[in-house]
């Protein structure tokens, strides 16, 4: 076969593509939308669960070490009382005294730095060097042009709720910002009924959310989100040797998944980046339409949170050895990545335009096919042949999702399903009622095979294996 | 086989075995808990994944008038305008004078109106109703035994938050307190990408909140859950074939599940007992170890949601036959069923003490195989035989979820995998090097069988197929 001409779509064709096939709709659209809120459409929302499924295949099911964990997103207050939550998980904002635009001061700032070829990183810097920094470099503001800032205020990014009947202090409750404090307070719980030794895994697929002040860039970064945790539990002199396992696996399993190895990197956090609680943090990025982003961070907690928590609980959060019966707090290493964010990733990576031999062009989703929406479409080649493929179609819709299609000329119905990631396509012409076999066509080599009915649904099993 | 004696377990008894075998544990505990909130442990959370994919693969997968969606759950306040929720989604509430314990005018009605060996149901009843009901009744305080109620004030069972940097109405949103509303507001988007004809359905799985005054009964009602839903759309005039068509499918679907038919049936709701949008509306009610609940609701929403989102969006959110081109509002059929409250009810009719011939007592959580947390055990007979063992958790593990214990005498790791549910342990013993096979045993029959380890896989995938 012949090298074909391959060209990644750019964002906005994605966009327009996820819409017209329901993959993506805007969220709320026929009420004007809500900021950056996103609904997955009925293509979507198979591909979304296959991600989900994906991850928990080879973090949980396929993983010896590893339980799963489902909890609440709606918990006592106390536990972002522990986690740090209400008093540092905070945007500092600062508004522009001539425009009143709003922005946040470490986002102005690392735009600055980026201009000039420095680091574009301002973590961790205290409210006192981004006053002074904007001032310095008399940064201006994006909307106006003018440099007359007010101070900054910290703003905090949980989503506060009320439990109960009256408005108050004692019921006011939040969103979860993150899932893994739902493991931590969980641990002792998880532990016993598991009765799992050191190293052990607690991973968990959830909503979180957030008041982001900036989200963006399509489902990027949305204020409501679906994480995928993995707290890894293990003995203090082990973390490193841990850390480094986790960071390889996740990128092994983006490999695995079919992403592209030129479009992800390591980036690891240095020094002064680290928050407080972690001896090492190391992002996954990938190489999106707008710059190198994190797809998935990899982070050494150390003790930090089961030792808050039980200081804030008053309830012994330590492990026992079941041999020396020494009694400590374990290590925990967290790969942490957001569904979302990973669907994303395999937009970009995966929707191509393709040249053909003909000089014509085709839309490809190349998605793996463990991840495509639907496994198989069938596709009678008239009308005529409707019942016979509703029969191939009853038959294997027990084992996978499968599309049906009978609208229209085959070639045009092939494209749909080129758009939409179908790796193979079944079409029953007159042939199928004579020798009771079909025609497979392939989505990527575009390559056809006679296939018996009855071993069709075998055939397409192996195919999409992960 | 002769027959085993088996009783039922007792709520009771299934809150502590569930909590002590990490299937549910109570939400928060390390913190004295989050009123009547859970979490699923590692057991729980298979099931419940299980529990969501059954319904995912009846209602979606297998039935080729049905395709998926998954809405956010926070959404342009406008929707719960349209729906009606900010106006009428309220709980009658009263407090005694004299304690100030508070109470739903309604419950207190109704657990009036059993005692006295009438209907107990009071949906539907006006303020007014209500507060003659308790004073002719003279209902006392169910705390203090005082008859002195402030009056009925109407409370909204959404939970409300802010977006965006101000606590102001700008910003207020709310929790979805149900997820079809996310499918209504995208009916074109799913029709045009979908081009799917009437009668067609949009089912969605996600979560949903209320701030319930009582919320109780364990998992039976909780304020955050999730809920699995369908909406069927069709012609005006099919609504009531439909009705039944899904009525029956909803019931069949738990028969298919193992659920006792005995202890399900049908509640038709009365003609004053309907929402005012509704022009039918069934029960299928469960006998609780409480009594008759409801477990599933099947409502005709008739164009009632449509029509009104049209109304409030000004977006048409009309039906064009493809052939006629006739435009109109589809009727719509809701099958709703909640899958904490699916989960409970497999605890209550699955969890059975038996007594066996020689006398003694095993717990045993029958579920159907397809819903069970493991597929199999893997025990080795003795930990010398670990590495074989291990080598076949790895080969099952590619297929399903596997557990995986060494510790303790076999028949103690029986009795384990049988309080959780799963359906076949394989034992590795020593004749397992010689002759490349194992001894399966049945949870329900406690038969044991030698099957090779090559055969495994697909001997067990037989089993468990849904």
């Amino acid at each position: 076969m012949e090298e074909k001409m391959i060209k990644r779509l750019s964002l906005n064709e994605i966009i327009s593509i996820t819409k017209m096939r329901g993959i993506i709709f805007p969220g709320s659209e026929i009420y004007e939308g809500l900021a950056n809120s996103f609904d997955y459409g009925p293509i979507g929302t198979l591909i979304l669960n296959n991600v989900k499924n994906a991850w928990f295949k080879k973090f949980i099911q396929e993983c010896p070490y590893n339980v799963a964990l489902d909890s609440a997103i709606l918990v006592n207050p106390k536990v972002w009382e522990a986690s740090g939550h209400l008093k540092n998980f905070n945007d500092p904002l600062m508004d522009c005294k001539n425009c009143k635009a709003r922005f946040r001061a470490d986002k102005l700032i690392e735009d600055d730095l980026e201009k000039k070829g420095l680091d574009p990183n301002a973590d961790g810097w205290s409210n006192e060097k981004m006053e002074g920094y904007i001032e310095e470099n008399n940064i201006v503001c994006p909307n106006c042009g003018k440099h007359d800032f007010t101070g900054i205020r910290q703003f905090n990014l949980m989503f506060k709720t009320f439990q109960g009947v009256t408005e108050d202090s004692v019921n006011t409750i939040y969103l979860r910002p993150e899932t893994c404090q739902g493991i931590f307070i969980n641990f002792k719980n998880v532990q016993r009924s598991t009765r799992k030794k050191l190293p052990f895994g607690i991973g968990q697929v959830g909503k979180s959310f957030r008041n982001e002040i900036t989200p963006g860039n399509f489902i990027f970064r949305t204020r409501e989100f679906e994480q995928m945790e993995l707290e890894f539990f293990c003995e203090p002199k082990d973390e490193m040797k841990w850390f480094e396992y986790w960071r390889q696996y996740c990128f092994d399993f983006l490999v695995s998944l079919g992403i592209d190895k030129e479009n992800i990197k390591f980036r690891d956090h240095a020094k002064e980046q680290l928050s407080h609680y972690s001896n090492a943090t190391t992002d996954i990025e990938y190489n999106y339409p707008f710059g190198w982003g994190e797809l998935w961070g990899i982070a050494d907690r150390t003790d930090f949170d089961l030792k808050s928590h039980e200081e804030f609980s008053g309830k012994d959060m330590k492990y026992v050895d079941p041999i020396t019966n020494e009694k400590f707090h374990p290590y925990c290493i967290e790969p942490s990545v957001g569904a979302g964010r990973l669907f994303f990733t395999l937009l970009c990576d995966n929707y191509v335009e393709e040249t053909l031999e003909d000089g014509t062009t085709r839309n490809v989703f190349k998605l793996h096919p463990y991840l495509a929406p639907y496994k198989v479409a069938v596709l009678p080649l008239t009308k005529k042949l409707s019942e016979e493929a509703t029969e191939v179609y009853s038959k294997l819709a027990k084992y996978f999702m499968v599309d049906y299609d009978e609208a229209g000329n085959i070639g045009k119905r092939y494209r749909r399903q080129d758009e939409i990631g179908t790796p193979y396509c079944v079409t029953i012409d007159f042939d199928t009622k004579e020798d009771g076999a079909v025609t497979v066509r392939d989505r990527d080599t575009m390559e056809q095979e006679r296939v018996k009915i009855d071993d069709l649904a075998d055939y397409i099993t192996k195919k999409v294996e992960f």
